[in-house]
């Protein structure tokens, strides 16, 4: 890996947080390339030797990894501007975890995907032991190397194609934002009866951590699974009357699932 | 806390939590309640000069509280069965988060509940330093006296009406039982494209250990939030091609409720 060099496209929290990872592993990034000098300059900073740059125009055309680190709206721009500039046998890879690295293939031979599942933030660090990298290569020769590249980043390296990646993301989205969403409607039942959300926080994270050992089929609780009607009926009544429509849909709509999914 | 005489009744994962919690704090559990005598002898084993007793005929008329740690459908009955025998001026609480404290109205002057808000395994004991115990009493001259009992087991203590826990109780059904159940169908669509929920196990982790610190409402993520309309209608067209109708109407529902929220 140290041999290899590195250019990244981009300067967000994924081009930030995996930069730092390879900072901390010696990797020979060799350009930042961004839109903002302050920011670009801020990541390639952490490298020696490792250039800020604003144009396509002035890109290393002899780097072993073309990181494309931008938002899924940008990946096909970036992706026609280094077109420009790089050979065609140059290995571009993406990010992102729903757009297709075919976006790739009317510039390139090789091309790929290294896609970190997880949802970064500024404020804390990845826990790089635990996070799974998710990656493709158009071209099985790549595949091995890339793995390769993958398992200094994390020990959690699955290989996942398009197809997969796509229903992954939507997997993901289930997970992460409407579980997130269900948290927001918590929070809004505890502030109309003046409760502390601090109540449920250790629920929450326990919930989450029985997970991390048990299939979810193995641990549900709660009035549904148990068929518990008169308590179900009367949350939905309660829900009905305090609360905006879409509670007590929901509380319909997914208890009569969970008794579904026991059958 | 060592003065006080304390019966429990019930056998089941709070009562054996709770009572290994009050064992460890050197209390005074004088007597276990309850229909196995192989489970109530076992509780009661853990502490000095405690019996285990199977019929309410032998219970103790001098306890400073009586604590019902037994299914919400068994509640009513207990009481019953304890009004048969105890003085009226017994303290009695219950720990459940859905059933009225007024069950004991009938029998008892002074009354109350101990509702622990965790999700108790057989497998993993509860974090007594976090959990949070919500506590009611119906009259205010015992409160402080609860308050006290229940500082002891944590230092985590609400005090939360009937009225507030009903509704408390209907948000934890939103942020454990719902959220799970996102999990179980986050699974099932890994299943049917042969990808390891593994994958995703990290990414449900840290989205507990954001809400930990944040409000839900700064920590949502995704395309419904960010109004990316084509990668939502990407992933409703799969779900309805390749599952059970519920997910879709989910994705709908959820997504629609997001951006209603940052509105």
């Amino acid at each position: 890996m140290v041999d290899n060099q590195i250019v990244i496209v981009g300067t967000g929290r994924v081009a930030t947080h995996l930069s730092a990872r390879l900072q901390y592993l010696g990797s020979n990034v060799c350009q930042i390339v961004g839109r903002s000098l302050t920011n670009t300059k801020k990541i390639a900073s952490q490298f020696a030797n490792c250039d800020a740059i604003l144009s396509y125009s002035k890109i290393s055309t002899t780097a072993n990894y073309y990181i494309i680190a931008v938002s899924d709206d940008a990946i096909m721009g970036v992706a026609e501007n280094l077109a420009a500039y790089l050979p065609e046998t140059a290995f571009v890879v993406h990010t992102s975890g729903s757009v297709s690295s075919t976006v790739f293939a009317p510039h390139f031979k090789n091309y790929g995907v290294l896609y970190p599942l997880q949802s970064f933030s500024n404020e804390t660090l990845p826990d790089w032991q635990t996070l799974p990298i998710c990656i493709h290569t158009n071209n099985d020769l790549k595949i091995n190397d890339l793995r390769f590249f993958a398992e200094r980043l994390s020990p959690k390296v699955f290989i996942v194609d398009d197809k997969q990646r796509a229903s992954l993301h939507i997997a993901a989205v289930f997970a992460n934002n409407f579980t997130n969403h269900l948290f927001v409607l918590a929070e809004s039942i505890c502030q109309k009866e003046q409760l502390s959300f601090d109540i449920l926080r250790p629920l929450i994270i326990e919930t989450a951590r029985k997970i991390q050992y048990l299939s979810p089929n193995l641990a549900q609780t709660g009035p549904a699974v148990r068929g518990d009607k008169a308590t179900m009926q009367r949350h939905i009544d309660y829900l009905e009357k305090h609360h905006d429509r879409v509670l007590g849909e929901l509380y319909t709509l997914i208890s009569a699932d969970i008794q579904q999914n026991i059958k």
